[in-house]
Order: structure tokens, then C-alpha cells, then sequence
């Protein structure tokens, strides 16, 4: 960050340098995957398809127009790869960075001035931070790597065993979504190896790196962690566990889904099911053939979606958390809204009240929206706006038929649902204290 | 109030004492309509039926399994149109002391002891407080029945005509929506003293007791009008242009609904469906012939629903103007929450937050059992949903199809959404300031 670049910055919010880095690497992706050497076929793809596609990878959504595994050469699927290793570690390096400055009156733009004017030691302890969460990505994902290997290598030849176990941890890890088998892990629907590898990885990229941070960190109970860390951690436990038990009873006799399985079968299929809409979009059942009900039910998790700080999209857990801490504080009759003996700031319980109010109305238009332009079921519809916010991935099928404007849509979707929530949170943190005027406060009667 | 009631009204809360009295008007309405006396045919109806019908005349929802005009004998009508009246004038005359009350220091409970003790000239007010609703009720029904009757009159003999009025001027103005007609309004989709009389009604019934009270003040200018009321107008007049508007587009040539209209009654027809989710439950043209894209945004409009202290249901126009506010605070980068120049207290917004999550989560939870229980299209049960939670009565056929359970589940649902809202703003409305311990307050990242 050379000192003559500080004018641009000065003139640009964060929010705004993050956004258009991401659209400068969607269309680089775009144009990549447009050229005839990204297909199998050796036929360019139409543009609209290229870039819904770049879109996807780059916000780790998951999302396709065209099966990766048969349209796409090995060059198109490296391109797609490195989409989205960037897209993630992107995300996750930024939201990072944010999550330490939490609680710090100055603001990301204030510190990167302030980096590039004077305080070089500043500078460092970010590139150290960027190092370590480089590192640490590498590392989970390459020993995810590895034991997939061991399981892929009884399948297939070395060099395709070593591929597939390469792009499916970089996917899996950066809740990416996308497969190299053409539908999904359809095929391991029992493997625990595949099943217990890929949900773990999941996991771990969507805890966000300031919990994995922590719980390396030495601390050995539970209670010396911050609340952020016991936040996400006992959200993401709830889900998992409430997702699976759910999952198991409405789908337990669908004979589309998981109804020939084993007892233990289904409830490996059904904790599957509960990890990878928050919001990683493998699935190891096909997804249109889930009831009504379950649809529903993933749809909510798919909302909710990973924690901050990570490769997960939605609205995050902790922002699901300070929402039942309010309803809770206000059932009760409580005038502080507390989490594990701790208050939350009214800064944070607004935060967390305006990215859903916001994230529910870009839902609400955007599907709306759709049922004009496609001739589709509004779950369907709905399933994939809420999929594509989320950056989540599933689909009930119905991608690949939309309209040239449903697939804008959804490609603007899934833009929004990556970078929005973020700048969202950028915004709403920089606060200006400028109103010199403070209007006498007066009741109204809600509810 | 007699004294030595004083300790029975002591030991329930005011919320206890409202769904109470709500679900003994029910039971009675119940048992009534499961009399022979009370069908046209002469055979009593299955109690579920009864109990349906009952909770959803009681809740001024209009819901219906079974055909009212056809169905019920002039006993069981006058029945229906009893707890409408009823059920309208209670939920109003509640909310308005609630109301009222907005910005005290004391609760209804304490005041109520109060009064019961030591205050006559308290007790006076709120006896001329309940007089004066009373009168401007019957004072716009009668007014409306007028009219309707000038108008039916072409149609039916004298007595017939004078019936109609009545119970449609009653059924408009408690936004009940029952109808004797047989299809709603149906047969009077152009006829414009019809809609303008009865959608007025609605209108009226749906603002507010506190709104129409200041109305009537004299004031004349708008900035001299409450928060509350310039609040509702605005939200009121805002939902109505622009529900009319995207009615107008979205079903300008569905040949099912308003395609074969002239281009002014479309406007008509828009209009009555603009007004009708806030939330009478009247239809003009048939509902489940509405596209999917509009049926979502009447599930829009009745999620949102009339105004506090009103016939009507769903979360109030108040609530979601507070939380435009707050996003707009948020995105602006303000900390106050402002609104017409006007501060809104921490305590409102948090009740607005609590009374919109604890809503969706109401409707989130009912939609999936539904899901469950009934072989239904999703959008269908959704709607019916969120019909019965917002006490608006719209369907798109599938009433009269649930099974018992779903029949069960949607009374609830009707209940829940008539006492709800109220019971929990007065739940909230009583702060417990007890707590000994205020824990240090810690942030958390959301988003
Ligand atoms: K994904
Ligand atoms: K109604």
C-alpha cells in the first residue's frame, strides 16, 4: 500500500473497494469460462451462462447452469476451482480482518489510512493475519485432501483420485458446493468417509476463522471463550442437531430420498442434510425429491445460513442468536437483552435487526419477481432465491431452465448475498455522529 | 368491578384475562353453532366445524368451511354476526385502553386495581371511553348499511335487503369478512357503490379507534397529528397505492380474474384487492386464480395488516413502519431511529423486532406442520397461514379440504393471531426492572 495510492482509497468505502474487487474477478472468470478451451465440447458457452457460472464460484454458491463434471474441460474446472479458492479466501480474509477490529472505535478505511501514514507495525500484524488464515486454510484443506484420497483411490486412478480430492476439499472448505460427479455425492450417500470428511470441512470453513482462531488458542473451557465463540458455537451445535432429527422423521419413509436406506444410513444422510444448507449445497440426496415440509425447513437454514468471519453465506448464526436473545429479553420482560451472562449493544441487536429486515425484503422482491418471469412452483422459486442469497448452492433442479432474466436475477442474487451482508455490516458499523440535531423521542403503538 | 373481585383480577394478567374471555365467547359460539337449530339443513354440524366457525367469527377472520349463506339457518347467522360484533368491538375497545395507556408508567392490570380501589373518576373515564367506541361503531355500521341498502334494494325485497346491509356493514367495519352472498363479493367486482362502501368500511375499521378519535379533533394540518396517527395514514395510504398498483399490473390480463374488465374496473378490482389482505378478507375476484406472483404479495400485505387498536389483524402498519425506520437508521448511519421528526424509544423498537420474529416464527412453524399433515401445494398452505394469523380470511380453496388436524391448527392459528399480538405487546409493555445483576455489555459480529 504505497502512500500515492491513499487518494483512491480516501475515495472509496470499503464496502466499495470489496465489491468491485469481486465483480473484477467475476468477470475475469467470466471471460475465462467463455473462451472455447473451457468446455469439453470446445464450443464457448453463452456469455449469460458464463458468467451466472463465474458468479457462482466466486460467492461460493454452488449454483450451475451446466453440469461441471461432463460440459466443462479440466481447464474450465481448474478455472472454476481457483474462482473459488479466491471468492472464499477473499471473504474470509476481509470478514476476518472485520471481525478483529469488532469493538474498535476506528473504522477498517480509518486503519488502512492510518496503516499507509504511519503505522507500519499496524500493516504487519494484518499481513501476519492474512498469513496465518492462508495457512490454516491450506492445512484443513489439504489433510481433507488426503483422506478423501485414501477413499477415492479404491474408485479411481491416481491422478483422477488426487484431482477430485484436491477440488472437492477446496469446495467442501470454502462452502463452495461444487462437484466433479455430476450429481452431487448422490453416489456416497452411505460412505461415512465422504459423509464425515466433507461435513467437517464444512464445518470448520463455516465457523469463521476468529472461532477457529480461539479454539486453537489453548482456552480448555468453555466458559473462558468470548461470546462471539460461545455464540457460534452453541448456535451451530442447536442446528445440527435440531436440522438431523427433523430431517430424520420427515424424510424417514420417502421412498425418493432416503426411505431404502439402513437406520444408520438415514441418519447419516439426514445429518448431512442438516450441515450443507449453512450453506455448502452438496447433497447426498436429490434435493427436488424432498417433501414439501423438509424444503421448508432447509430453506430456513439455508436463510440462517454460516457464521461470520467464514466462507458461509446468510445471515449468519450469531445474527439468528442476538434475535432469540431479544424475543427472550422481551418475553421475560427483561430491559437488557443478555447471551451467556453478557450484554449485547444496542449498536449490535439493530445490526442484526436490519440485515434480516433487508435480507427478507431482497428475498421477498426477488421471488416475487421470478414468479412473473418464470412459469415455475413458488417453492421451487423461492428454494432458489433463498439458495442463491445464502450462497448455499442447493436446487430443486430448476436452474438450468431459467429464463435469460431469471438467470441475471439470480446472479445478482447471489452477488448481493456474498458482498451484502458484509457491507451491510461496513456501513451500518460506520457510524456518523454528525446529526446535530436530536428529535424529542415520542411512543407509538405497535403490534 | 366489585371489590370483592379484586383478588381473582389479581392473581391473572391482563393477557390471561383477554384470552380468557376470548375463548369463552368462542365455546358459546361454538356450542351454539353445533345446534340443528343452527344449519339450514337442520342437521347439527360436526363440532370441529362449529368450533372453526366460531373462533373464526369471534377472531373477525372469515375463514369458512362451509358456505355461510347456504350453509346456516338465519339463527346460525345472526349467531356468526353476533361474535363478529363481539369479537371486533372487544379486540378494539382493549386495544384502544392499551393505546391510550401507551406512555404511561402504569400497566391496565395496576390500573385496573387502582380503579377498583380508590379512583372513580379513572373507572368513569374508561366506562365513557368504551361508550364512545361504541357509539362511532354503530354510528359508520349504521351509516355504511345505509348506503349498502340503497344499493341492494335494486336487488332485494325490503327485508332481505335491510338483512344484507346490516351484516355486511358489520362483517366490513369489523374486517370479518363473512359474507351471505355465497362468493364473497364476487358478484359486484364493478359495482362501485358496493366497493367504495365497503372497502371505506374497512378502511375505517382497520385505522384505529386512537386515529379515528384524533381525526375527529379538528386538527386540520398534518403536523399537528400524533406520531402514531400521522404513522398510520402514511403507511395506510402507502400500502394501499402502491398494493393497487401491483395488482393493476400483475393480473391487467388474467382472463380468471380482471383480464375480461374495462380498464376502469381493473382499477376498481385492484383497488378492493390492495385493500381487502389489511384484513377484511372480502374478494372481488376469485383468489385462487390470482397468480402466484400476486397471491405472494397479498401474503405481504396481510403479514403486515391493519392498525393498532383496530378490528384488524397482523403484525399493524406501526410495526412496520418502526422497522423501515430502523433500516433506514441503519443504512443512513444514524443511531437514532427517527420518524417525522420524531425519536422512537428503544423499548418500541425491540417490541416491534419481537412482534415480527415471533410472528414468522408462528407462521413458519403452523406452514410446516401444514406441509406435514395436509397433501396441499405449499403456496396454498402458506397463504392460508398467514390468512389466519392476520385474521383476514382470504383462501384459496383449500379451507373446506383440511383435514381435522389442520382444521384444528388453523383455529389455533386464528386465536393465536387475534390475542397474540396484543397479549404480547401488554407481556412487554410490563418490564421487570428486578434484575440485580446488569452483566458488562461485549459485542458479537452479525452479518
Ligand atoms: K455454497
Ligand atoms: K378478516
Amino acid at each position: 500500500m504505497r502512500p500515492n495510492e491513499r487518494f483512491d482509497l480516501n475515495n472509496l468505502t470499503p464496502a466499495q473497494i470489496l465489491s468491485l474487487g469481486y465483480l473484477v474477478i467475476i468477470l475475469i472468470g467470466a471471460i475465462l469460462l467463455s473462451l472455447p478451451i473451457a468446455t469439453a465440447s470446445g464450443k464457448s458457452m453463452p456469455f449469460i451462462d458464463a458468467l451466472f457460472t463465474a458468479t457462482s464460484a466466486t460467492a461460493v454458491t454452488g449454483l450451475i447452469v451446466e453440469n461441471t463434471s461432463i460440459f466443462f474441460s479440466i481447464f474450465g474446472q481448474v478455472v472454476i476451482m481457483v474462482l473459488i479458492q479466491i471468492g472464499g479466501l477473499g471473504i474470509m480474509t476481509m470478514s476476518t480482518l472485520f471481525a478483529f477490529l469488532v469493538g474498535k472505535k476506528i473504522t477498517l478505511k480509518e486503519r488502512l489510512i492510518i496503516q499507509a501514514d504511519l503505522d507500519q507495525f499496524q500493516l504487519s500484524g494484518l499481513i501476519r493475519l492474512v498469513r496465518y488464515v492462508l495457512l490454516v486454510t491450506f492445512m484443513i484443506e489439504g489433510t481433507g485432501a488426503l483422506i478423501l484420497f485414501t477413499r477415492l483411490i479404491q474408485e479411481y486412478s491416481l491422478g483422477k483420485a488426487l484431482y477430485l480430492s484436491v477440488f472437492h476439499a477446496i469446495s467442501a472448505f470454502n462452502n463452495a458446493g461444487f462437484d466433479l460427479f455430476g450429481n452431487s455425492l448422490e453416489g456416497f450417500t452411505g460412505d461415512i468417509t465422504i459423509n464425515l470428511v466433507i461435513t467437517t470441512l464444512i464445518i470448520l470453513g463455516g465457523i469463521g476463522f476468529a472461532v477457529i482462531a480461539e479454539l486453537y488458542s489453548g482456552k480448555r473451557k468453555f466458559k473462558d471463550y468470548s461470546l462471539q465463540t460461545k455464540l457460534v458455537l452453541s448456535v451451530t451445535a442447536f442446528l445440527i442437531v435440531i436440522g438431523t432429527v427433523v430431517f430424520f422423521f420427515l424424510e424417514y419413509s420417502n421412498p425418493e430420498t432416503m426411505g431404502g436406506l439402513s437406520f444408520g444410513k438415514k441418519a447419516l444422510a439426514s445429518y448431512f442434510l442438516s450441515i450443507t444448507p449453512r450453506t455448502a449445497g452438496f447433497n447426498t440426496v436429490p434435493t427436488g425429491a424432498l417433501k414439501s415440509s423438509t424444503l421448508f425447513f432447509v430453506i430456513i437454514l439455508m436463510f440462517i445460513g454460516a457464521s461470520p468471519g467464514s466462507t458461509g453465506g446468510g445471515v449468519k448464526t450469531t445474527t439468528f442468536g442476538a434475535l432469540f436473545a431479544v424475543v427472550y429479553a422481551m418475553v421475560t420482560g427483561r430491559s437488557d437483552v443478555e447471551l451467556f451472562k453478557r450484554r449485547l449493544a444496542k449498536e449490535v441487536i439493530f445490526k442484526a435487526l436490519s440485515i434480516i429486515m433487508i435480507s427478507l425484503l431482497l428475498i421477498v422482491a426477488v421471488t416475487m419477481v421470478l414468479t412473473i418471469t418464470e412459469n415455475m412452483k413458488f417453492l421451487d422459486l423461492f428454494f432458489e432465491t433463498v439458495s442463491a442469497f445464502g450462497t448455499v448452492g442447493l436446487s430443486t433442479g430448476v436452474t438450468g431452465e431459467l429464463s435469460v432474466i431469471g438467470k441475471l436475477l439470480i446472479t445478482i442474487t447471489m452477488f448481493a448475498g456474498r458482498v451484502g451482508p458484509l457491507t451491510l455490516a461496513l456501513a451500518i458499523g460506520r457510524k456518523e455522529e454528525t446529526a446535530n440535531i436530536r428529535y424529542p423521542e415520542e411512543k407509538i403503538l405497535v403490534g
